[in-house]
């Protein structure tokens, strides 16, 4: 079989699964670090795993353009190339197409762009998609689509959804079932109710291995996603993995887990940790600040983490004033803990029936702020 | 007593020894990864443990500027604040002040100079740098001495020196000998044996509880200075560390060691691994080479590191291509590894008594040259 999601049981809408795939388990919820060019930045794959991290995300934007997916597989596969011997999920190239390439042209046949590297031209069709995928080896693979822009008009958003749609059914025609590995379909439909659902609803009668929510975090804040998952959840199968595509803050993710998300991305841990921003359990800090300058402390005192074990946040402020390397590496290995925690935490207040509770608490905390400055 | 070297064995006039400090037992002959600014860079301080580093360096010109001595003893010391639990050796500040800071002005009492990161101004005697080096409690002190440019008139040469020597003697005045703390003086001198002479017998005179061997690794050539170390060592007491100071590559440092040099310090490993130049038993590979591209073979076989025993010579090389953090992290790593292997075999060559057709295998290997391309 592909690979698959069983439920293991619910509390409310949340859900505690478990998703096989070829190369390991991932217990749900969860959430997987970005690699993006095949390398979780400023980590190593062994300190990855470490944080709690199961799956990673790489970007088949940037890996088509270099090294070059033909030659990933050459040499083994995206697995063995960055020695994360774990399951891997990668994107569709669709959205940095958008986002980064030169020159891009959008039909029915799919994307040519320029590289964003070189100029070179380059064509991104959903079959293209699916074979680069394929060469990578990527345990999940997603269907292209558009991420369709927010804001927009209703007419604009239903054609950006059917032309996904249109991709996503050949996504699949692509896509050589094999045993442990999945292909997920992406509903999209910008924050319309019938868009969402007509989306949902074509991409269940095709059939996929799991569902994404795309469109989304893009900046229509927390409520109106919110409002589009509570929308569109109801509509996927139950059986099948959800996942909410670059999604987000912790508050986001226990939201959109309480309403039954089982797979989360988002660039934040790590690219916060690289700009001196960290995740703590009384919300966010920026060490750049002069207040960390003489202060003793960790950063976080009950994390487990390197920076919050080994390190005061004066030492942590000084490697952010230096610019030293060691700094984005502390803090994305305590971004990546953080997040690991919160994931693993949601996950046994799910089986014990308390996620509520356990939401509120993070809340809570968060709220209460970070320590006062010495 | 002060920290002082036990010599455990000699081999011609390669030295095999143990020097107690305050924080642990360093193993001679050594080499001392360079953490400028209380960061060895790239490296979490039980991965530079892991290399085989003993004892590290640290650059009190940095410290004092950013983020101050004062507070690193406010914060418990510098191997509280970096971590790094081993023994420390900090230089003087002197040799960063001449070739860092603006509008510098030396004198008989001292240098006065503008910090080059924010212009402030700051005055640094003898004394200064002692208190300094006591505030951030290295295990191993360095006296205030002028690294003589190169190349040097033998007047100026002699005046370089002689300076340097009334700073010694005002150093070890104003250092309190403490358990497991020592003191090194520097020799100086530059090319001339007369003046290497002079410098060597008086700071003997004083006496230190180990002896560098300064101004060189500033652009005389690697005969010019095993010359200038053959007509040194002799004259320095035979049962105190000596440190040459600031090198060097693989073969600068066996033919010092070869000359009864105890003690090295270099930023070449460090700072190659973020330019992509590792050191490998075949020599120096540039891991920016088109040639790595589709190569599936490890940096360097016999290599117990993460590049080495997890990564292709392919991915290195997209790590550098990409500019990916990962890259500086494994190169850096790596070569702390090679340094430290070196200088290990060194150890077990000599007390085995066979330590020239050690270095001689070495240089053989390096010799050879890289692995041929695929």
């Amino acid at each position: 079989m592909t690979a698959g999601l069983v439920l293991l049981g619910t509390d409310g809408a949340a859900r505690r699964g478990r998703l096989s795939t070829a190369h390991g388990i991932v217990e749900t919820p969860a959430f997987m670090p970005v690699g993006t060019a095949a390398t979780v930045k400023a980590m190593r794959p062994a300190d990855v795993a470490a944080t709690g991290a199961q799956m990673i995300l790489a970007n088949t934007y940037h890996l088509m353009l270099r090294p070059g997916a033909e030659r990933v597989a050459r040499l083994g596969g995206l697995h063995r190339f960055m020695a994360w011997p774990g399951p891997i999920l990668t994107d569709s190239g669709g959205f940095q197409v958008m986002s980064l390439a030169k020159l891009r042209e959008i039909d029915a046949r799919g994307v040519t762009f320029r590289s964003h590297l070189d100029g070179a031209s380059y064509e991104l069709t959903p079959e293209r998609s699916i074979e680069i995928q394929r060469m990578l080896d990527a345990d999940i693979t997603m269907v292209l689509d558009e991420c369709t822009p927010y804001p927009a008009g209703l007419e604009d958003a239903r054609a950006s959804m059917e032309l996904s749609l249109a991709w996503a059914e050949r996504s699949k025609r692509a896509f050589a079932p094999r045993e442990g590995y999945g292909l997920f379909g992406i509903v999209q439909g910008s924050i319309y109710p019938d868009l969402r659902r007509r989306s949902a609803e074509a991409l269940a009668a095709i059939g996929f291995d799991g569902y994404a929510v795309g469109g989304l975090a893009v900046g229509e804040g927390q409520e109106e996603m919110f409002r589009v998952l509570d929308a569109t959840l109801p509509l996927l199968p139950r059986e099948r993995a959800r996942y909410l595509m670059g999604v987000g803050k912790p508050a986001d993710i226990l939201g959109a887990v309480a309403r039954g998300i089982d797979l989360f991305d988002c660039v934040l841990p790590t690219r916060s940790g690289r700009t001196s921003q960290a995740f703590t359990r009384g919300g966010t800090v920026n060490l750049r600040n002069a207040r960390h300058l003489d202060d003793p402390r960790p950063l976080d005192a009950e994390c487990p983490c390197t920076a919050c074990t080994r390190f005061s946040r004066a030492y942590l402020h000084h490697l952010a004033r230096a610019g030293e390397i060691l700094g984005p590496m502390l803090l994305t290995e305590h971004n990546l803990r953080h997040y690991g925690d919160l994931l693993r935490c949601a996950r046994e207040a799910i089986a014990e029936g308390r996620f509520e509770a356990y939401a509120a608490g993070v809340a809570e905390r968060e709220a209460r702020g970070d320590i006062a400055a010495l």
